[in-house]
């Protein structure tokens, strides 16, 4: 009846759909959103306009992005009833759960407009206003009004530091955002793409991304990377902290990508970022810095040869630090740059939906067993 | 670099994973749980047994069975901060988002035991007390202890109706609960299974199967089967109405399904008890039944041949609203009952995981686009 008995475990090399959101150049280590080079997008662009591009498939004039930003400022903010919503959850489950409990409860709020768009540029501007104070009130501090004018990365950086950012922490974290916006279809993405193609809503695919990024093989890299350099402790002790997690057939956290076989471009980027980090806020983040960069140079020398690197998990840690976001919440900021992607799939996959709807291959007993009643079971 | 770039768009007819629990059997209408004819499932065992056949892989003897019933009555019971949860979410969203609210609440509270099967057990148990009391609040009702003792289909049967439920109602749900419990691999067990293979937790693969179950190209067809019905509103209408459906090129709701091409056997199933379900309810659940059986005799006329016969929402509906359930949480009855097809699901995929992470076919702008400032964007 159906072509091949192939199973596909993993759909590892499998083709599930087409894109034009990123091309990810893993012969020569590249990273590219609708053609533009991640790099230089984080260099130059924001976050903003990097969602704009995501979205509409092109850069913005700069009418369009002024009122894009428009729109993303507006909803922003958070109502009443909406921060309720963000209590609640904080205080009631971790920031991943609290996140997607916001999304859930989203879904019924908006009038029903049949245009996608709208839902998915709501998305984007609350993600970072929910995340901040998800932190907030669950350090035990009272919720804070979000600050739109400071942009998506500055209002956040605002409502966990409770302070006006520093220039350095608002495009730190700018370009994170902009970094992990979008990478094609991970579990996560993909997880979002099978939702939206029963024709649910953009919230519930966001639900779904949140809840498949949770996962320690996916999100949690940059947290288990940090705790990593805290135990390693000190710069001097990594050559003996290496030798002795390899002898036990510990994973170096940070290296390896099931994508890129050499250096990852995201990796190089914040590698850089975080050697600036470490000069600008000096302290637990130059020695945090000192432990990666040993650390990386001793590891690369005894894995290089088995295809492992740094991913961009390794280094990320290191600026989260000195921009001030606790080791708890760098998957919910992972989360928060990726709802965009997330989106930006969802909407792309709805110009031509079709139900994803796979088959299993059965391994089980053979059909037509007898129902024994209960008594006569041996 | 990979081998070929064919896009398996809706992943149709791709094998992506083994499986033990289900056998569906296109070509006879068939479908078997474990080997196990699901019609005499249905006749014969309880859902309760059904669980524990699709999570431990055989029947139970007596004592195993004892011992998970018992399990499963003891988690049946919600806990006052679990009764608060389901309050507040049942009066901020819908039946649907209210249950994954629950869902992802529920994550934070156990004990993290390495043993997925007792999550499994515990979620199990939950999904019909929090739905039945979702339905008691959204209708401006106060919430009510369950009642483990009258089983998982009674337990619902009461909290929806306020009222010791009818022998016929309990058995209807109970053989509903056994139809709906497992079906391979569509969108939301698919979901969930790509939730659990990043290792996240049961809990949010139950919460990505409802987001997914959510949309109307999956979960929404018996809803949409019953207000069809509402609106022919009289068996003598149905020709008429159906003349018209089809000038206009309207979906006849309940007819066609993705993998079966011939008589869905749960529809065969639930026909029969739709019959019982008139003639002891009378009434509404009577013309209902009248017009649906008109309904399908006037359409496999004009359809049979393009190979759409009645699906099982196609009848439902009828013993739905026999039991009391109202008509806006039929899909979240299926969800209900899906619970145990999604933990299995992912407890069987964690003995042999492997992550997630299929390909997309770039279709986007050639790579190395100029960033061209925004003063100069024409």
């Amino acid at each position: 009846m159906e072509t091949a008995q192939r199973v596909y475990k993993g759909l590892e090399g499998v083709y599930v759909l087409e894109s034009s959101l990123c091309l990810i150049d893993t012969e020569h280590g590249k990273l590219y959103y609708l053609g533009y080079d991640v790099e230089e997008l984080a260099e130059k662009s924001s976050y903003e306009e990097v969602s704009y591009l995501l979205l509409h498939g092109r850069l913005p004039k700069r009418p369009e992005l002024e009122e894009f930003v428009g729109k993303l400022r507006s909803e922003m903010r958070l109502t009443p009833e909406e921060m309720r919503d963000v209590q609640y959850a904080a205080k009631r489950t971790g920031p991943m759960d609290a996140l997607a409990a916001f999304y859930l409860f989203a879904s019924k709020d908006p009038p029903q407009t049949k245009d996608p768009m709208e839902h998915a540029i709501r998305a984007v501007a609350k993600a970072g206003s929910v995340l901040g104070n998800v932190v907030r009130v669950q350090r035990g501090e009272e919720p804070m009004e979000p600050q739109p004018e400071l942009g998506i990365a500055g209002n956040l950086v605002y409502l966990v530091t409770s302070k006006k950012p520093e220039q350095y922490q608002t495009e730190f974290l700018d370009d994170i955002l902009i970094l992990h916006a979008e990478h094609g279809v991970p579990a996560s993405t993909f997880g979002a793409v099978v939702t939206a193609s029963t024709l649910s809503d953009i919230y519930s695919s966001i639900v779904t991304g949140l809840m498949t990024l949770k996962g320690p093989l996916h999100g949690g890299a940059a947290e288990a990377a940090y705790y990593q350099f805290v135990e390693i402790g000190d710069p001097n002790r990594v050559e003996s902290w290496l030798e002795r997690a390899l002898a036990e057939k510990r994973r170096v956290m940070g290296f390896g990508h099931r994508v890129y076989k050499i250096y990852d471009p995201r990796a190089r980027y914040v590698k850089a970022m975080a050697a600036r980090a470490a000069e600008l806020a000096g302290g637990r983040v130059k020695t945090l810095y000192e432990i990666a960069v040993r650390l990386e140079q001793a590891a690369i020398e005894r894995l290089s040869a088995r295809g492992l690197y740094p991913n961009v998990d390794f280094w990320t840690p290191i600026v989260y630090t000195a921009i001030g976001i606790p080791p708890g919440y760098f998957t919910a900021v992972f989360a928060v740059s990726r709802v965009v992607g997330w989106v930006a799939h969802v909407v792309e996959y709805w110009k031509d939906n079709r139900l994803i709807r796979p088959l299993h291959l059965y391994t089980g007993p053979e059909s037509g067993q007898r129902y024994v009643p209960i008594e006569e079971r041996g």
